[in-house]
């Protein structure tokens, strides 16, 4: 079994980002990290399953059983999403294919944990940004194995030189971030919401 | 109120994608169009709050009364998730700023209704795929407005030169595709998925 994770108390690769803001960073679907800890044992599981539900924001990621993570989240009710980029991309996919009944993956991928503030889940230093959580569904016995998360604190680090996310395809092939364009003037609709 | 919406017979541009793959298409997370038909009357929606939920496909939707389309997902049951591409972009953005309720968007867009196998919903001849949809579940009343989806058939336009998607960040900017990266050789856990 993993040792417990210690969590290092400087923060300082991370500054708050605005909660109400936070939704823009699930909102595109790039591949997150999700932080859990169990017994002050913390785990990391790859998630690309992910919608949001709400700006506050509320977030859905797919777990189930076949998941390590899915008892953390169902025990303990909390965990930090985090956001990593693509200079982290072979890690990430490396993460999601080792097991946190056998591995200590923070200590395996030289993972960073930064204390958190409202959650007992640690941030992961390297992300551009770290979302802590609340569980506020498990999911039913409908077979969906939907978790429905409130984030209720974000981070980001505005430092990092790299910012570009990335998308999973399913195939084992993954797509980077590439060219942004505003198209604010057309958002008639919905610009309240921007 | 829109006329209603005929349909073409010639789907040429669409080939039978495999639907045990469709899963594919949605896992990247892009900004979809969600087609429906009321009374004959076809509608378009821009969504990007949107998640995979099994490999069916299994599709989660958000949309609530605020949408056009949310009465038609209830009443009839069906739709259609069509893949735009960055080439159209521009005309995705207006159609999530105009309602169904004044504007016959596939009109208005210039969309071509192709007729469908499974459901009584167009597809649209312009986008890289279509999803044809049933509606496994509605919104309860936990307020979360998600819509249960499962794919019925899929298609795809091989010949279409632009494949990339995009992707909502939610402030008004989206993220063009970029490079796509091959890391199947790292997919040792979910290898029978891919």
């Amino acid at each position: 079994m993993p040792k417990k994770t210690s969590t290092r108390k400087n923060r300082s690769s991370m500054r708050e980002f605005p909660l109400d803001r936070a939704f823009t960073l699930f909102e595109p679907g790039p591949v997150v990290l999700v932080v859990t800890s169990n017994g002050g044992k913390a785990n990391v599981m790859t998630a690309s399953w992910t919608t949001l539900l709400g700006f506050t924001p509320m977030i859905g990621i797919v777990a189930g059983p076949w998941n390590h993570s899915y008892r953390a989240l169902m025990d303990t009710g909390e965990c930090v999403l985090s956001i990593p980029t693509v200079d982290m991309m072979e890690a990430v996919v490396d993460i999601g294919n080792c097991s946190g009944d056998s591995v200590d993956k923070f200590g395996r991928f030289h993972l960073t944990p930064l204390k958190p503030e409202k959650v007992a889940v640690p941030l992961i230093g390297e992300c551009l940004a770290n979302v802590e959580c609340v569980v506020r569904e498990c999911p039913t016995s409908d077979g969906l194995h939907l978790f429905i998360l409130e984030g209720v604190k974000a981070w980001s680090n505005p430092d990092r030189m790299e910012k570009r996310t990335f998308h999973a395809k399913g195939d084992g092939t993954f797509i980077i971030d590439g060219e942004t364009v505003n198209l604010r003037h057309k958002m008639t609709k919905w610009g309240g919401c921007i």
